[in-house]
């Protein structure tokens, strides 16, 4: 029988309740599929800093480089909020991504028949809203040098980060985003800013290239502002939608927004080879941590990209997303995505629902 | 009887039309409240392109720094847009904001009562939102240096900018932003990167500095991707944002179309001294241009907002918008801002009605 080693990253806040959650539910597929799953869990994020000082350790990183992919619940939280950079939750993700060198962030936002009355949009504006965020995710002003403090030339200080990009980071995500559009709806739209930014200039211009591979996809371009407007004014326009990586953190948040289920999106992470890392895109919300009120399903559809995406494993991960719809279809909902007439359950119980739907 | 000069933009696409209408109403004021306008049109952008080959004459640039205010319609349009950089309609915009040194750009962004439908967010959410994005508008990634193309270490192509803050950029637009607030609600809502970016550290220290001149003022901070997920969540939580030049390109734009009514958003671009830089925020339109379609009221706002903040004649920026609230009462809508039972105007018409209402 296929055996795969994944390592589990609990991190901070609600971060080791969903993951135990997950986690539950990995074995309970494996035994059904037939599969076995080894899991490792590691300290990353604010628990690494409080354990060994850094928020990640070697070990980890050498334990998610070993495995098959990599499963994080959440990092972050008030008490290091005010650390160092080199000591915030926040770098040892950012590591994390350059270790694994998963330069390719699949975020999908969906807007679930079962769940549309929780997006702050209209009914018919949110309704059917299906879109996928391929965000670029190791390079641009996230990585790029030089950085840092200084003076400048009337001796005041100054804080400065570069946006950069090379042909090949382009290339490799656009290729990405064409194939991931090419799987979807055959429309692909990359948003830059192009009308401004010389890294955008050479971004557009990459993107066209690439185009020339993918004839049959419909490739649109559109400048980081205007996105965010259409975003709001008419998320159906969009299917895929490719774009840097400080552009991406902020427009996938939003469109993730847009469905009014941020504790229900998860998000995906893939390199050339090697583990992909697997991740709910909610944050560590350390208001309700351990508080048996986090929203698991995020976590769960993360693990179902990890059995699609990372292992191959469709069968199984259909197995997850039937479960998820069919926990909601018998009307269980968390807090935060909750209604009249609904069965509110907390974190475990929501689990064990799922659970039992698969 | 006092007398300004102010410097008209009209630019391309709708701007000519917009800006005719802005020119009448201010004519009219004048008449009312004995002032006098020598008003100066100059070509800017496109249009400048095509006349001068720059898309920022000298003459126009040294004819609105000689002006009380500058009232500027739209720029750009499909004809431009694949030109080289220097030769941008867009090109010329960043030149007249440094030229003209107006580091502060304020951009409300309201929802009236009267066009709570408009926006795609529910009435509940829509409803009362009243905020102020206080963008930099001069520095940052825009204009930074080093920028550029090259080549990295393996001779691949890179393209590059440089988000650079300096003590004093953050100081002088964080003291704008905590004045605004002061006149508004006393909320002040400071949105950055500081988990990621130099840059942003120093943001959030000197803002953080700077508020103690401030102790009425209540300071809270975000990270871009939250504030961006937070606007469609719950605009209301917010009074007054201050952020960089990127960020608050992105965020103002999302926040006015949660409006709905991207038509009828001013903006005013402030330095520490000499004329302000007044403008709709939202874009030429080429779609439309010259079909006498186009929503001239938020060129008419920003000339209500020329005389407040960039003339200081009160009064006259109150006759404009209580005319334009009173067209609106009157039910006249261009298309934009249409829906069945009100009455269907064009950009002419709906300039004489405000005319009449002045
Ligand atoms: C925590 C932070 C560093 C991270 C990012 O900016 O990439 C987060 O916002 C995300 O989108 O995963
Ligand atoms: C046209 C463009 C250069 C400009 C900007 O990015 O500042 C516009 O989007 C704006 O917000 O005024």
């Amino acid at each position: 029988s296929k055996s795969y080693t994944v390592t589990l990253l609990p991190g901070d806040g609600i971060g080791p309740e969903v993951i135990s959650v997950a986690r539950n539910a990995l074995q309970l597929i494996a035994s059904i599929e037939g599969i076995e799953f080894k899991f490792k869990e590691m300290p990353m994020g604010g628990a690494a800093l409080d354990l060994t000082g850094v928020p990640l350790p070697e070990e980890t990183l050498s334990a998610a480089k070993d495995s098959d992919a990599v499963l994080l619940g959440a990092i972050g939280g008030y008490k290091w909020d005010n650390n160092e950079k080199h000591l915030k939750p926040e770098t040892g993700l950012l590591q994390l991504r350059e270790g694994l060198k998963v330069f390719a962030n699949l975020r999908p936002a969906t807007v679930l028949p079962q769940l549309v009355d929780a997006s702050t949009l209209k009914r018919e504006v949110a309704e059917g809203v299906d879109l996928m965020v391929v965000r670029e995710l190791t390079g641009g002003i996230y990585f790029g040098k030089p950085r840092g403090f200084g003076t400048n030339e009337n001796g005041q200080e100054i804080g400065f980060n570069t946006e950069v990009y090379a042909t090949y980071e382009i290339d490799r995500i656009a290729r990405v985003a064409f194939e991931t559009a090419r799987k979807r709806r055959g429309k692909l739209c990359s948003v830059d800013k192009a009308n401004v930014l010389e890294a955008s200039m050479l971004w557009r211009k990459r993107v066209m290239e690439i185009a020339s591979e993918y004839p049959d996809v419909e490739l649109s371009h559109m400048y980081v502002d205007n996105a965010a407007m259409q975003l709001v004014r008419n998320p159906k326009q969009f299917d895929t939608i490719v774009t840097n990586n400080i552009f991406g953190d902020i427009l996938s948040d939003e469109a993730s927004m847009i469905t009014g289920s941020i504790g229900m999106l998860p998000s995906a992470s893939l390199g050339e080879s090697g583990p992909g890392l697997f991740e709910p895109i909610h944050g560590s919300a350390p208001d309700i941590a351990g508080q048996d009120k986090a929203n698991p399903l995020a976590t769960l559809l993360s693990a179902a990209m990890l059995l699609k995406y990372g292992l191959g494993e469709e069968k199984a991960a259909q197995r997850i997303e039937a479960a998820v719809l069919n926990t909601l279809d018998r009307g269980y909902r968390t807090g935060d995505i909750y209604s009249a007439g609904l069965k509110l359950v907390g974190c475990k119980e929501m689990g064990e629902e799922v659970l039992k739907s698969i």
